[in-house]
């Protein structure tokens, strides 16, 4: 009986997605999930397609070709440990164990080293792009032993998304957790650059009071410009969606209430411990739950006025440039603090990551893939150890010609009472960045006033502590 | 030989603060320290003071009465488990440590349930005040069994700072890391106050022009009024503070560059765990993170330009007034974020934390401590449930009548280049908070239109997802 070459455990939409990716590069692929129902609706929809299921894991595992690749497609956390558990038993020194699901890189790292002690190889993966990137093409950031990630290399090359100019979406991103590290950045950055299009959307409404029809030719035009990307084309059609009940527009139909599954949380709370300023994209996971806590606000809506603000009396095509360009800016900002947190974390962690390269293979398959992310590659070629992307020359332009219209963006919303957090928080990190003196001696002094907490000085090195009172 | 009624493990400038605290009140204290010389120096610097020496844990344990009451001022984190460990086979069913370090508040919970079923009782007491607070009267924050902490209660009183109206500050917060918990949300708060008052700071600094003599009279003025506070106070002395080797005023001569002990970044990241909004405060962590970054800070200041922007050219006076006003308001907003988060955990860790005696014990002794958190506790005791500070009619008129200073605050600062990253963050949320309707909804359709995640519904309930391609 012939052997496959791969397997994969775990057949919910992406797992399933993913067999069927493998599947359609010419591979026949072993297929397992814990409950038998998934697997025979697998093999009941496609029957002509190359997927053989088994039905308990030791079976799954004596299909596979040596050394064996198993792709595991479960739910994140102890699902993932219970599997690998299962497994373990049942496998050879040099089998390759591939999680692809959204796991937090700790753990990824802590299975990486077991794993490691019985001789088996752990590639810790990030897939993006959601179900029809896994069918058809998703961008892959895989992590762990290298010379594991090189037997499985060329399947994932295969069943990646392909970038304009043709290079296949997946590099080796690093050891142990680089893989799902990046992953939970990009998802963090998809964070806030939904906040920023979310808060593009209200100033365009709210000051201008641009009807949906106007905020889908707006959003149509900027995606054939600078902000060319999958989210503003996606934000551009759905303005165009009508609701089949009502005949309304959709987008007015739905609960101002948005949900996140916690890679945007992850993010900010590993730049916390990094020391890492992630302040734009923190802004939109608290906007996120600001926003869920509807029924309040409901009610603080009618307690608490907004300000008696006279409305907007410029020139309205002008502003729409001007939050275009505000849009654009803020976005390089949070992808400068993205990318320096990526950089931090690779000091921290010794994964040595390759931020030109990963910029490279956000640019399909994923969710935030865009045009603007070969300026990044570009930048890292330029120079792969720059401090923060603002300081490359083509970002330093986009500051220097856009910062005015981000200023005048958020002057107009904070005048009017339109909430901007994350604009307002990228001028603040970007003049905050831009100092070279900031207020903080104030809170060395004050940190030393009440806990002889010692400040240092700007003449000379050292630690030093007054007598204040 | 006669017993004492307390001892302090732990002689480092906390622990020796509070033993001498506690026998100025008329106990005799047991002290121990790992090193000696620590417990010996503490002896002879006191020779007079009824202090008690041990030299081994097992002497000290026989040297207090039953049950035993150790207060732990030991390193948190492993410092505090060593130090358990060495002491549990000394003690005896009903004994009771209490650590007053800074400890993790899920440390204090796990300690507290660990040695329960030894029979011995875990007080786990935020303590703040630094070394004066210490040495003169903190504010504590004790959490754990109630019945242990009424008896250790009575000291405890003693000890504690004395509100205006005389009340002590202290009181029972809470069962297991209740107490931790709340010193932790008071951390996060102080570090909100500082970043606020070093951002008018910056504002009067560089808006207006303003003389470090000139910044003293202002906020000594301040500190007459709704912002009389020990943080306001200790600022207005700074400013006249002279450097004793340059002959400059010594806050010119701190650098830029702000440390953190890591209590702020708890508070931030357990908000993001609990999903309670808490923008403002982690706006001041990363405000100091991005102070610690002065290198790059003065390379970036050579190739970022500011903005293009007139000098302001109002009426000064009034600005000085405004500012004032922002920060009273961003204030509130900070401390509504604060409490908000306060209720979340007491909610998701079964504390039923009273929010009224917490800001009542912040109103002495502690770093927070201001005139305003009598309004606080009058808010509770008004609407004891209240879901958010701001509907508290005192606080919603503060909101009402200073918005405009904020919002011009806010305005002025952007157009000119100062970063206001913590004011810009309170309007924001301010704005946020009163939306009946956010641009939330846009985000949820993105978020099926690309991964299924399903929207809710403005006119029923339920889950549903659109074939938007």
């Amino acid at each position: 009986m012939s052997k496959q070459a791969i397997g994969v455990v775990g057949l919910a939409v992406m797992g399933r997605n993913l067999a069927l990716n493998i599947e359609s590069r010419g591979h026949a692929v072993s297929v397992f999930n814990r409950s038998r129902e998934k697997t025979d609706e697998l093999i009941a929809e496609f029957p002509d397609r190359k997927l053989v299921p088994s039905y308990t894991l030791e079976e799954f595992v004596e299909s596979l070709e040596k050394p064996r690749r198993i792709l595991l497609m479960v739910k994140a956390g102890e699902g993932t440990d219970a599997t690998i558990n299962q497994l373990k038993p049942l496998l050879e020194k040099g089998d390759i164990l591939i999680d692809g699901g959204n796991t937090h890189f700790t753990d990824t790292i802590r299975r990486n080293q077991d794993l490691a002690k019985s001789g088996l190889h752990f590639i810790g993966t990030g897939v993006s792009g959601g179900e029809e990137g896994a069918l058809k093409g998703p961008s892959i950031m895989p992590g762990g032993q290298k010379d594991a990630y090189d037997l499985v290399a060329p399947i994932l090359t295969e069943i990646a998304a392909k970038a304009p100019d043709g290079e296949p979406c997946v590099a080796y991103m690093g050891p142990d957790g680089a893989g799902h590290y990046v992953k939970m950045v990009h998802n963090g950055i998809e964070y806030g650059d939904m906040q920023l299009i979310a808060e593009s959307y209200a100033v365009l409404k709210q000051v201008l009071g641009l009807s949906n029809e106007e905020l889908g030719k707006v959003y149509t035009e900027w995606n054939q410009g600078e902000l060319d990307s999958y989210l503003i084309e996606i934000t551009s059609k759905i303005f165009g969606k009508k609701d089949e009940e009502s005949g309304k527009d959709l987008v007015d139909v739905i609960l101002d209430r948005a949900a996140q599954k916690g890679t945007g949380k992850w993010t900010s709370q590993n730049a916390l411990d990094l020391g890492a300023p992630l302040p734009l994209i923190t802004e939109a996971v608290f906007a996120r739950v600001l926003s869920s806590l509807k029924t309040q606000r409901v009610a603080a809506s009618k307690v608490l006025a907004g300000p008696d603000a006279k409305p907007f009396s410029g020139d309205r095509e002008a502003f729409i440039e001007s939050v275009r360009r505000a849009l654009y800016l803020s976005k390089v900002i949070s992808y400068a603090q993205g990318f320096a947190q990526l950089r931090a974390a690779s000091d921290e962690y010794k994964w040595d990551l390759q931020y030109g390269t990963i910029a490279k293979i956000f640019r399909a398959g994923c969710i935030i893939r865009a045009r603007f992310l070969q300026k990044i590659t570009d930048a890292y070629a330029k120079d792969p150890q720059i401090d923060n992307l603002l300081l490359d020359p083509y970002f330093r332009d986009i500051a220097a010609n856009y910062q005015a219209a981000l200023r005048d963006v958020v002057i107009q919303a904070v005048a009017l009472g339109v909430p901007v957090p994350a604009f307002s928080s990228a001028i603040a990190y970007f003049d905050a960045y831009r100092s070279e003196r900031l207020p903080a001696n104030l809170v060395q002094a004050q940190r030393d006033f009440f806990g002889a907490h010692t400040f240092e000085r700007i003449d000379k090195p050292g630690s030093f502590h007054a007598e204040w009172a």
